[in-house]
């Protein structure tokens, strides 16, 4: 029998810093003011500390985009109907979407997942066929999004690629999804795992109205009502201070099961695909690329199971969609972009590569003041 | 005789936003919520006006690093030596400063020209020798850094090679500068032109400690002083609202003569150059990608003589240089990226040209709703 606690088998090492005092000094011997490249030269050390390397660098980089959909969807929480999420899929495969033209622009490789998209695609060249039941998760209003069963098989799935993609040698992984109403199930996950208040997480999605909101918001506190017997608030104890710092292992194992247990209540299959992903990741020591809302909930699911994984994170950028903000505070993450932008996809992700690629450019590119026969600071 | 009055010929044309609907029509029916990439939708319209076009591109882009020496540098404004200007300018045609890096990696052509430093490179591979003057700028503690035909000059040798740039095709331009001393230089054009407090426009530069920041404020106070002839602030009236609206022309020569003269009692070559430059650019309808906190006070002085420059700015970053922000929002100019950046040489410009680039290509290569075959919005 699967079941979601076999997901806490993932080993994610919080990251040593004994190479920190190294990468810091070949940041200040660049030939610039010390500390002008600002985020870039936390990027860099961040990436190094990852890498364990004093020369890191972005190797085949890929961002994997998971579909599914959602038995709330026809609820009406969203402004576009379900059939959006298949046809999604098949721009995607035709390459015409946003993430298609931004992921070739950085030079990513994009994957496409199935995890459980209410449509039979069949077999189709550039699609992973990881579908988990039939049609999309069952309504949350009503029950269980999914089955214990079925969370671990999303999460494996999600795994089993990200471990695919380090055995092709790549170490940046950035993460998209696709679903119909998945704003609403990362707004039910985002409350009952960081306890900011439902409204706070609450927002417009692909672009409702006043009232097309309002009713969200009422189907939302439904579905938690719905749900008497969900588990207490964990509230995940951070480090304090910057990114890479290292956060102090939980401890608690109850933490990562209350978590699974939100992500099998309201789970899309995609968000459950892409916290499996995360942690497999994290394991393989990729830099994580974190993109909007939903993928950030399926991050918070994935910090509860190994809060080590926020090492391994880079916050792509702040979404519009209300709740980003909320869920980046709650973090300490700060993002590299913030440009309004509220598509999913991994969009986000894919808009901050470059500057992962600068941020080892400079490392491993830029003259040293010695060596340039550079003076340096007098004053 | 040259005069700075004569480069107030530039004829640079607003924009006419006769194309805005169509332009619009056409982001808004690419597969994604409406107004769902953010910035990069502003950024494609601008483009697009600018280049009286709805496919914008970017082509051939350009970074012009222009360097210059300060007398007043001596005077103690800088954490660094003087010669570092010269040192630095080595290191760019070595290819081992961070504008070589990360122009490379944007796939931007870096051109780096002598305004003025007080060091003989002689005939050298990749520098353009627009040199004016000997040894750098005269001291402006003690009276005018430059002459005005000095000023003139510079600015024609930035029109120069900005024409000549759009001469090869290109289309994006970026500016950037290397000259020790050039933030006080530009603290004392941007409070001038501005009416900003002065202690607001003056920052740390390359890293002045307390001391040294404190002793810059007293020459900056003490170099206004000595000028009890300056012109009176013509504040520029900008358009409300977004970039790329149009603002109207100022009609007033006198703010652009008052510019000038600013420029020439305080100025660096490097910034006479980059004015000229920009000037140029925008009269050649590229775009126009501003830096940091010295490239703004380039640009504080070319808006002066012809406001219309602005629609053709794209603001690359907001620079940690107390003052760039406070120049930014005087502009009404929203940065792109605010990444803790402090380094000059054009590297924000270079860090933002990859969301021109996903600008454009959004534009040019995603699928409509209707080619894609993806059901619309319904509540």
């Amino acid at each position: 029998m699967h079941s979601p606690q076999s997901n806490s088998r993932f080993e994610i090492s919080a990251l040593d810093r004994g190479m920190a005092v190294d990468l810091q000094r070949k940041i200040d011997q660049k030939t610039k003011p010390l500390g002008a490249l600002g985020r870039l030269e936390s990027l860099a050390l961040q990436l190094g500390l990852i890498q364990r390397s004093l020369a890191p660098r972005v190797v085949n980089p890929h961002v994997l985009v998971c579909a599914g959909d959602h038995g709330a969807a026809k609820a009406g929480v969203s402004a576009f109907p379900q059939e959006v999420t298949w046809q999604m899929v098949e721009n995607f495969l035709a390459g015409g979407a946003a993430i298609n033209v931004l992921a070739k622009q950085a030079g990513m490789r994009l994957v496409v997942a199935d995890a459980g998209v209410a449509h039979e695609f069949g077999p189709r060249e550039g699609l992973a066929n990881m579908k988990v039941g039939a049609g999309g998760t069952a309504n949350y209003l009503e029950g269980a999004a999914m089955s214990d069963a079925e969370c671990a098989t999303a999460m494996a799935n999600g795994a089993t690629l990200a471990r695919d993609f380090a055995a092709a040698g790549c170490n940046v992984l950035g993460f998209g999804e696709m679903g119909i109403g998945n704003t609403a199930s990362a707004s039910l996950i985002t409350h009952c795992i960081t306890g900011l208040p439902l409204a706070d997480c609450v927002g417009r999605g692909t672009g409702l109205d006043d009232a097309g909101l309002a009713r969200k918001r009422v189907l939302l506190a439904q579905a938690l009502s719905a749900w008497p017997e969900r588990p207490p608030i964990n509230r995940l104890p951070l480090a304090e201070g910057e990114v890479g710092r290292g956060s102090p292992h939980l401890g608690k194992a109850e933490a990562g099961q209350d978590a699974l247990r939100v992500l099998t209540r309201f789970g899309g299959f995609e968000i459950a695909m892409l916290a499996g992903a995360m942690l497999a990741a994290a394991e393989a020591r990729m830099t994580l690329l974190i993109d909007g809302f939903i993928v950030t909930s399926a991050l918070l699911v994935a910090a509860q199971v190994s809060p080590a994984i926020l090492d391994y994170c880079v916050y792509a950028h702040c979404s519009n969609e209300a709740g980003h903000r909320r869920q980046l505070d709650w973090l300490k993450g700060r993002p590299l972009l913030d440009l309004g932008l509220r598509l999913g996809e991994g969009t986000g992700a894919a808009l901050a590569l470059p500057l992962l690629n600068a941020a080892c450019a400079f490392m491993n590119e830029m003259a040293s003041f010695e060596s340039a026969g550079v003076s340096e600071k007098t004053g």
